[in-house]
């Protein structure tokens, strides 16, 4: 029986919510009744991502591949979780749930007991046996001719995404497996998302979440693609979905099971409480980050951003990621979009492109790098640095949805710094945002307030900026941890807690709306920019031939040429 | 009397050589028979390029300035040349000559007397009357309506030029102080070269050398564009060359005098001896690096890179500089080509754009960033880095003849290290080159060789990417010092120790014939990747509306705007 008591005398009920990203998971202990989150703790995962070479070592991975390794997943539960309870002092007897959320696609070949392919014997030397990460970009080909064909064809669920199914997905992603690695297709019984894999692991059991069969399995109006279709990309494909997919879906916020007896060993938490289903760190959020509304468009920027958006009615919006019904939330049209990278392209310029006293600088004032490059990059007016850039460093998930994109900065002259490219990479994706947003209002899928939750949301020049460039003020989700806040929600939810996720969310979210206003006069100098980001946008990412695509293939072909 | 005594028993006689470049002078001391460099000095001028603020202080410049001291000019003369003596140990009585050669277009007012205009009472707070850098900008819009209303009126000599005058030469330059500084204009009763100012002050009196005039004075068929033409730009710019300009030309290695008392006091040279008439940089150069046969097209490469050429024949080749008959050598028609900036793209990345730990290595290998960066980039495929990269950080001075246009980068990836960048800038203005050696081939203006002096010629894989790029052996100037060397041939010829500048170039010019030949594989490599620099150039390079000028107009807008 818990031995918490509340003040007024009824005793307090906590939830663990534990969210996956690209580099870390990280576990939260929230209270159930008003979402304060009482302890937490991030465990980094030893392999981060695997793009050099497998753990085993062995040769270069191709261009474009991103790995990741099942037991770093394991390893946050036996280490975050236990340590977020210690840091909370709550007795784990109170805490009545467990919610998790995953990147995604992030997907692995397992065994029918679950087992990770790469981790059976004689598995582990061969790529295709591992996780591949959403960030895996090298099955564009495949999402080529996955596109191309349900265009021929007509197949209906092809307007539900856009227009094109991304090459980070389920399909494209097995497809790839198939064709470069037959007997490991052969050898994978399920091909399961990592926010399924990781309920698996808390539950025994396996589970299909109503979220990512929706979004990442093509799962649309009660079925997966047919084999005729499939069989038409690869006679062996026919039977993907039946043979390797094929299980009842959870809606969110159910309970899938209850804390099996390993996985109460691994977290100390009690056995049989509660899990729910799995869930994306995208989605997760809309009840922490007070979106669950429709119109209310929540911007999850961190390495990448994920946008969420739930609506009224079912409406084909060309190049958003995906509408699926109850997608986010039971009763609505989940819509998502995103963008491949984001805080990634400010990382990699920080630590590419920024000369030696930036950060003598930054040492001596005691301030973080970004910190710095943001101030000196706020005392200028909107345009002076004289640049425009293309914020496809890491591709473009929406609108074009097209991997093989790459960069482009424009306007570079001898006197352009450091701090005038970060700008202008800021900029960059605050317009590729903007595109998003005007996507969905020219598709009818209302955008009435703009929701920003994630590590990005700390940079104040960065969300200025946003506010600037859409016009839009910019609200902020309270809790510095929304995926995991919104997993414990979900937790609450599965543990009968809270009602639904109205109330869970009217209960245990918080937002501070409008924190960022536009400046008309910041905003008007950005409409002009943001026209020439857009005649960028179409010279370089629309065409039959890109020059984008030739440079990417230019690339490629040399990167794994041998030296003569 | 010479006191040096050769070992045939007849004496040694020399020449001193200076050459006025963008950051620094240098002066070297040169034996007359053989060329051999005795001594040699550099200074470097203490107020450099003044592009922030005058010397006095005051209001930053606006954008595209870029202004001189003529101090810091002669106090080369005061120093470096002795410096340069004293390190040769030549007996002063032996030097019979002295050469310069200066940066073009570095033009400024004077008073009648040869008075810098700038250094009269009361003019010293005034930016226009500074002397003007080559790399001085900010002329554009006059440079743009000189263009079109010689197009309009069917000017003869705009063919000449390539179809376009520079920004960057004098009429556009005095245009710009007409326009924004009326009185500076009226106080201005010479406008002169640099490259003619410096020869004033060695010889107490006036002259303009055929070099200059030709090249950046429109001087063609005898005559400087008409009073009507420069009536119709602005009504009192009609008598600018009849009033500031007019004056009999030097022909290239003329003497134009003797030292004067002064100069022989600053730089401890004979009083009296031959000087010869001033010359640029680049064209002075040829002699001195085996280039001064029809064909063969010397790219001098440091911060920018000139190429210039000799021909049997007056061909109009579009965006080309401009061709002068005797231009740089007598009795042929000399070509200049040109890139504004090259070595100073390259430093720009070094300074702006690597991170420390770069340093750190170089640091503890004992290396030059430049050669660290080049050995790390070295070690790639052609086309592995997916980059490329216009090369305009600096404008583009042929064959646009554009200096409102800026650099762009295409293909960034989250993976793109600075060694990637710094390669695919190296390539840029190989790229660049390789645009002008066809304009000038396409315009029948045929080119045989190759051949590098400056700097940038130390850079091995620089010098590779050429050949590869040119599909043409790369020759190098032997000399470290090819414009000071140059100059000192001119002075040989000037003091009669030779009687042209062939018998001269082939006594004391040497070159090291085909030093990088082509790789056959690389280069068909590089053609894949200059089809692309090429969509590349016509897409931002070309047209009635370009992005990149609205970039430029949004920047100096924004930059000369007040903070609300």
């Amino acid at each position: 029986m818990p031995s918490a008591i509340t003040s007024s005398g009824s005793p307090d009920y906590y939830t663990v919510g534990v969210d996956f990203g690209t580099l870390s998971g990280r576990a939260v202990v929230v209270r159930v009744r008003d979402g304060k989150e009482i302890g937490a703790a991030v465990h980094v995962y030893p392999h981060g991502v695997i793009d050099e070479a497998l753990p085993g070592g062995g040769p270069q991975l191709p261009p474009d591949w991103a790995l990741q390794h099942p037991e770093d997943w394991r390893e946050v539960l036996r280490v975050a979780i236990p340590t977020a309870l210690a840091e909370a002092g709550v007795d784990p007897a109170c805490v009545i749930g467990i919610g998790t959320d995953f990147t995604a696609c992030t997907v692995l070949p397992a065994a029918a007991d679950g087992t990770p392919l790469c981790e059976l014997p004689g598995w582990a030397g061969r790529p295709h046996a591992w996780p591949k990460l959403w960030k895996h970009h090298a099955a564009q080909p495949q999402a080529d001719r996955i596109n191309a064909l349900a265009h021929a064809r007509g197949e209906k669920w092809i307007s539900r995404y856009g227009g094109k199914i991304s090459a980070e997905w389920q399909y494209a992603k097995a497809l790839q497996v198939l064709e470069e690695d037959s007997e490991a297709y052969d050898a994978c019984r399920r091909w399961i998302e990592a926010a399924d894999w990781i309920v698996w692991q808390l539950t025994g059991r396996e589970s299909r979440n109503a979220c990512t069969a929706g979004y990442k399995g093509i799962y649309q109006d009660g079925a997966y693609p047919t084999a005729d279709y499939l069989g038409a990309l690869h006679p062996r494909f026919a039977d993907f979905p039946a043979t390797r997919l094929e299980h009842p879906l959870s809606p969110l916020g159910s309970r899938v099971g209850g804390l099996c007896a390993q996985a109460a060993d691994w977290t100390g938490l009690p056995e049989g409480i509660a899990v729910a289903a799995g869930n994306v760190d995208a989605h997760v959020t809309a009840p922490a980050a007070g979106a669950v509304d429709n119109g209310r468009l929540l911007a999850i920027m961190g390495t990448s951003t994920c946008h969420i958006l739930n609506g009224d009615t079912l409406a084909e919006v060309p190049g958003i990621c995906g509408v699926v019904d109850g997608g986010i939330v039971e009763g609505a049209y989940g819509y998502e979009a995103g963008q491949s990278a984001v805080g990634d392209i400010f990382a990699w310029w920080l630590a590419q492109g920024v000369p030696e006293h930036y950060r003598t600088e930054a040492e001596s004032s005691g301030e973080d790098l970004h910190v710095l490059l943001s101030r000196k990059a706020a005392d200028q007016q909107v345009g002076a640095h004289g640049l425009v850039a293309l914020d496809w460093l890491g591709g473009n998930r929406s609108t074009l949805v097209d991997h093989h994109l790459s960069g482009v900065i424009v306007g570079l002259t001898l006197d352009t710094r450091p701090e005038d490219i970060y700008r202008a990479l800021l900029e960059a994706t605050a317009y590729g945002t903007r595109t998003i947003t005007e996507a969905f209002e020219d598709g009818d899928v209302p955008v009435t307030e703009f929701i920003v939750a994630g590590g990005l949301k700390k940079n104040p020049l960065l969300m200025q900026i946003y506010a600037d460039v859409l016009r839009r003020p910019v609200s902020l989700a309270a809790s510095e941890q929304g995926p995991a806040l919104g997993s414990a929600i979900h937790a609450a939810i599965a543990a009968g807690a809270h009602r639904d996720v109205r109330e869970a969310a009217a209960a245990m979210g918080r937002v501070h709306r409008h924190a960022y206003l536009p400046d008309p006069r910041r905003a008007d100098a950005y409409d002009a920019l943001y026209a020439e980001y857009r005649a960028l946008h179409d010279h370089f990412g629309q065409g039959p031939d890109l020059l984008l695509h030739r440079l990417r293939r230019i690339r490629n072909t040399a990167r794994t040429a041998t030296t003569a």
